[in-house]
């Protein structure tokens, strides 16, 4: 876990000012840089010490069988793994004849500081070598928003007290050994060395290598070049080994004299690009960012970011270290999908290899509802992402004897990378989450040319499966049986009401564009019986409801299940699936992460107030969290239902996740969705925002923590801006047509110059705070001293 | 599939009168030898041709790691593996510089012939070598039931036509080269050459070979002394060469001449034993069956298959082929189970590596039920394995969170080897067969002595799993959630009536001997508190029925489910687990073999005879009899409730099972619980035999095919003869006391002398045949001609 003293709490920076080696993993995915295309972990300059080291291009994997201790039909044989590609950030520092390398000689200064509004790493060390040089080193990194190819590095080198040899080695390095090993020998064979080697080429200041990977036969490209400032005589050299291209600058600098060396960095990959058109499409991104210069990027990065955070910035008053986390998480959110150009936004960005580089139903869920309201064109591409994806899909459906798509439970380039059906195959719901980011998507932004086309496929195809999926009975309800919920500590039940009510909404929408856009339900052979199917199919959905308890079983026969017993369970014994068998989780009422109290958040409209108050009592005592995508959602529906300090509490649970390693696996990548639940558990949850039907509405009430609470959406291409005290709510809208909008249930209206100010309404009545299970009682949120 | 034409229909043997290079395999496990520690698969004398070379003793395997693509708390890390241990049945010929190799040369004549009374293989056959020497080989072969550790082969050889060279090699002979490979490279290697070499010697006519297993520290050892009777100047020769160990007998015939060698193999086996004590142990083995002498041994054998079908022969009038089938499947289960010994009784027993050698829950729940009213020592033996293998399964229970006993699903040694939880860890009825298998044992035998004690041990530790797998609900009722019953295309359901059931009889029999033996009680540490939650958990299970279709779901919930689409499912997508993902299996009612149905027959009691007759008529439009464990279910429960000649049908297919290979896969080696069903098809179906609570009862009626059943079982060390005609029913008591028992339901009695004869009841009134899934309707059994 890292400790709150890891990290300084300010507004727009995440700053470190001590190098932890137990944390150099941890601080590399918190540091990482990234644009959705293009990622480098904030490894250090010099490469070594590392936790892990990184570098990913999003979509650039290496195959690996999947091995079964018993073979069954539909396994998928082989998976997807994300490799680490050919690392173009370090540079090496020489003094006189010794490597800068913190573990020896003395670090008397570090300081590392992630800007989120200039959008790039800056690093100043102060080293001692062991000979007694004193030199100071800055360096700053960056990975370009605007031209996604691009990574580029500053790095000044000074000796402070002597004059000093200094050579800087900047590296092209492929196949770079990695710590870790898989536990399966065979994976870690393929994966030690993924990349073979085709061209290297270095001649002064410019090198270029390119590879291919063994199994997936996707081609890489990486080229560097550089801009060197120094004394007259410095030495430059470059140099090609296979793996390796260097460039070498050394000269001798009197003390203050300053050796500062520009290093740009251009990416490439394809799986059908000749080597030739992969080498000239790199060396073409390279000169153009050279023809943009440094501060020229830097300039452009800035822009883009500030147009970024007009639109999409969170304010929070009364808690700096929530103020902090919301922005590191926007910024997070903003790189893993800004750029990400028709390829998968994974789980962990591309800030490390967890999860394998996979992309799972989050995505749609939890990621893309925040994009939805700051970067909308990234929430169409992620889509057309999807929607490329379809054959697979139907493939993979008909393998599974059903219509449609079954999209996958993971996967980098589209097939199904899931190795436990059960947990994976079977969690149908990713369907439905596709289909709903595909309405939210559309309800916000108005793209009737994105809904006509890959909008309606997706929907179609999804609905095909739920009504191939599911069944009447004899009484004329729908059921969907056998399917996994998103609470993984559950698996194969019948009626999953997370599942039944996306997948009705899944279903009656898909019937609703089909009446829209008749012609193109024609090309996609919908019959007006099919579309009445989908319907009929959506309104008979069968919602279990336990009379006797009063409350929605999770999945029919839920609560009637035994009870986990929590008193007999050690703190050490959490996360539970690391210290029980599935067997028993799964047969228990033990809740891993939200999946009714989703589905309430969600689908809201299908529950009552009363429904929602006493779900959400009943299932806080159940939910364990073993899961980062829990605590936003419980946030949200914490609030809804008015227990507001305790939404808090959660909220400042997702909002540390990754800033305490409260999961102690960041080292891993940072968890790009509950860092958007962050903005979830404060828009959704204090700004009781919510967006049905082309209509957005508010129910803000803030907690005991929150001075003030503003937040700006995109909303239909126009900014709203809502500022949210305990006493009223102002919208104000930036620019545009006017926007109606709902204020606890009530209609309003605002127009750009009018802002809109409304009293904020009582929480319900309180009632007792809800129980968790014993220990796992989210930490109590105290404001953090605003010190700003 | 074997055609009928392979063997000649008789009632006393299996023969084969022409060779079919295409069954090689096939009729390589059907002619298998074996007497429950050894086994040897009936390869030709020489070697080769072959299907599958196999030579077996139980309890000896290999480990191997059992990969998984997504690890998982408490799956099992390594599996077992049977291994095809040193051969010692081979003699090979050469005729002048030629090799008696069938594929060359003319084989003119072939026979080979097990004889269930003699207990040997014998072959006979002519053979003209490529240079056109005519020569007959004759060899008989034997794996002795008197000498465990013993086979022995009787070989002769004569030219026919004109002199010939003729040298007869024989051969112990390690790490034999198999002809299949597994799928999983890790797990080929350490099976291609499963033997390390520790000793060989080899001096005229003996030799020995020790081996040890390379993971699992197992010592093999195997020797061979030969008599050989031939001319005075048969030269004879013996020479060990590391992995083998040849003794040569070479000679000139004249035509008409004999050269006749006779073969004593010894094997022995430990995981404790020093080199030089195993090295004695198959000496000494080797010396006490040279001491009986070839004559001997085949006296003993006689003697003991003798006495064998006097307590256990079934004639069957009126169908050839059923008579041949039930008495070469008594001979199996003999073959299986006789000297077994305190090891595992599997599912192939010693004859191929099928399911790699290892033992499931039908060892208790079909082939016990046939040993215990035949050959009621080999039940004991089998449970005393169980019973050895507690404390493993006390640690996997723990591992489970769960008290008492997790016996495996299955093993060789004991450990949990099931590499897919879902179809194995959760089918915790395999504890509930156990102990049925307890009771029933002391039912048959009144054997207090294990029930006071090993039978105590696995009734309690059995009722101490159920008691912790279960729990209450609300309104008193105990449930077992979560688990996966017999049938194998359903998986972790709550409430599956056979397991409940045969888990609320586990309960109540633990509960009643934890009051028949109060000292046994104390030392196990059940209190009159933990026997009383026994009894009550018993008393207050659930088992759910439908009351909208007035017939008990397999398991909560199964008839509200889909039904399988079996009318777009075609001929060629069965066994359907092939062609369709446990994913849909499991969530549509489809069932792949007797689950409820096997309940009905196990726990009689528990069903009116209308809710067997519906619940049956219901279960068969769902059954697709994919497992060979079903057949003899369905034609037990159809007899019941008066379908004769539809359980004719299944007695059939249970009867054919592996003499036509009807599953196909044969190869790998028979189905012992399958073979045992057809015994159990033919006394518990046409005979109606049942036994519960010390009482045995009989409704005996017989299909149109058969003329007269009669069979002899042994009930508490005595013989009762029954024969049933279509009229009536004669009970004869051979020896003891006078035994009590049931005629359809009234109390009867015999005593020795003095026969009963009863009426045959009439058959319940007809209702329609039941329906299968189309196309899986068993053949309709015609008679077959009596060839006797």
């Amino acid at each position: 876990m890292i400790l709150q003293e890891a990290f300084t709490v300010e507004p727009w920076a995440l700053r470190e000012t001590k190098l932890d080696m137990d944390l150099m993993a941890q601080a590399e995915s918190v540091f990482a840089l990234a644009n959705g295309h293009l990622g480098w972990r904030g490894n250090l300059d010099e490469g070594e010490p590392h936790g892990l080291p990184g570098s990913y291009l999003n979509g650039v994997f290496e195959t690996r069988p999947l091995p079964y201790a018993e073979a069954a039909y539909g396994l998928p044989e082989s998976g997807q793994e994300i490799i680490n590609v050919t690392n173009g950030k370090i540079i090496r520092l020489f003094v006189d004849d010794e490597s800068f390398d913190i573990r020896y000689g003395q670090l008397r200064a570090h300081e590392r500081l992630l800007d989120f509004r200039a959008g790039v790493l800056k690093r100043t060390a102060e080293w001692v070598s062991p000979a007694g040089k004193r030199v100071q080193i800055t360096s700053t990194r960056m990975v370009s928003f605007t031209q996604r190819a691009i990574g580029a590095i500053s790095y000044e080198v000074v000796p402070l007290d002597q004059p000093a040899r200094i050579a800087v080695l900047s590296e092209l390095l492929a196949n770079e050994q990695l710590p870790m090993a898989s536990a399966d020998p065979r994976a870690a064979a393929a994966l030690a060395s993924p990349l073979q080697h085709e061209y290297d080429s270095a001649r002064d200041t410019a090198a270029v290598l390119v590879h291919i990977t063994r199994q997936s036969k996707l081609r890489v490209g990486a080229a560097m070049d550089h801009i060197i400032d120094g004394p007259s005589d410095v030495r430059i050299e470059g140099r090609g080994v296979h793996d390796s291209c260097l460039v070498t600058a050394a000269t001798v600098l009197q003390p203050g004299q300053k050796l500062r060396l520009i290093k740009f960095v251009a990416y490439g990959w394809s799986g059908a690009r000749s080597l030739n058109g992969l080498r000239d499409q790199v060396w073409a991104a390279l000169t153009a960012a050279r023809q943009t210069g440094w501060d020229g990027l830097l300039d452009e990065q800035r822009k883009y970011l500030d147009d970024f955070w007009d639109r999409s910035d969170v304010e929070v008053d009364g808690d700096a270290e929530v103020q902090q986390a919301v922005r590191f998480a926007l910024f997070q959110v903003l790189q893993a999908g800004a750029r990400a150009e028709q390829r998968a936004i994974s789980a962990k960005g591309l800030t490390g290899p967890g999860y394998d580089g996979h992309a799972f139903w989050d995505t749609e869920a939890f990621v893309l509802p925040v994009l939805t309201l700051t970067v909308p064109g990234a929430v169409a591409n992620a889509l057309h992402w999807r929607h490329s994806t379809i054959p697979t899909a139907v493939e993979r459906a008909a393998q599974l004897g059903l219509k449609g798509t079954a999209f996958p439970w993971r996967t980098i380039s589209g097939p199904e990378c899931s190795g436990y059906w059960p947990a994976g195959v079977a969690a149908f719901h990713i369907n439905a989450d596709i289909a709903d980011a595909v309405v939210a998507y559309v309800d916000a932004t108005g793209d009737e040319a994105f809904e006509r086309g890959e909008g309606f496929d997706l929907l179609a195809h999804t609905a095909r499966l739920w009504r191939s999926l599911g069944h009447h009975d004899g009484q004329g309800r729908f059921h969907i049986d056998g399917v996994t919920g998103p609470d993984e500590y559950s698996a194969v039940a019948d009626d999953n009401i997370y599942t039944n009510l996306m997948a009705k909404h899944n279903l009656l929408k898909a019937a609703d564009v089909a009446e829209k856009y008749p012609d193109r339900a024609k090309e996609l052979g919908i019959d007006p019986e099919e579309s009445a199917g989908w319907r009929d199919a959506g309104e008979a959905m069968s919602i279990p409801f336990d009379e006797t308890l009063g409350v929605h079983p999770q999945a029919a026969g839920f609560t009637r299940q035994q009870a986990w017993d929590f008193a007999h369970t050690a703190p050490d014994q959490y996360p539970l699936f690391l210290h029980f068998p599935y067997f028993d989780l799964y047969r228990k009422q033990v809740v891993k992460q939200a999946d009714l109290v989703l589905a309430m958040h969600k689908r809201g409209g299908a529950f009552t107030a009363e429904q929602k108050a006493r779900n959400f009592d009943y299932y806080e005592a159940l939910t364990v969290r073993d899961s980062s995508l829990s605590a936003c959602t419980q946030a949200v529906m914490a609030a809804e239902v008015g227990h507001l300090d305790l939404a808090y509490d959660y909220l400042g649970e997702a909002a540390l996740m990754d800033l305490r390693d409260l999961e102690h696996n960041t080292r891993d990548g940072v968890h790009i969705a509950s860092l958007a639940g962050t903005y979830v558990a404060l828009i959704a949850g204090f700004g009781g925002l919510r967006h049905e039907d082309g209509m957005i509405s508010f129910s803000p009430r803030l907690p005991d923590g929150l001075a003030r609470l503003a937040f700006t959406v995109l909303i239909r291409g126009r900014r709203l801006h809502v500022e949210v005290t305990h006493a009223t709510t102002k919208y104000t809208l930036a620019d545009g047509e006017p926007l109606d909008f709902m204020h606890y249930g009530q209609k309003a209206s605002v127009s750009t110059g009018k802002p809109q100010v409304h009293r904020v309404h009582k929480a319900p009545p309180i009632t007792p705070r809800p129980s968790q299970p014993p220990g796992r009682e989210p930490a109590r949120r105290r404001p953090s001293e605003d010190t700003t």
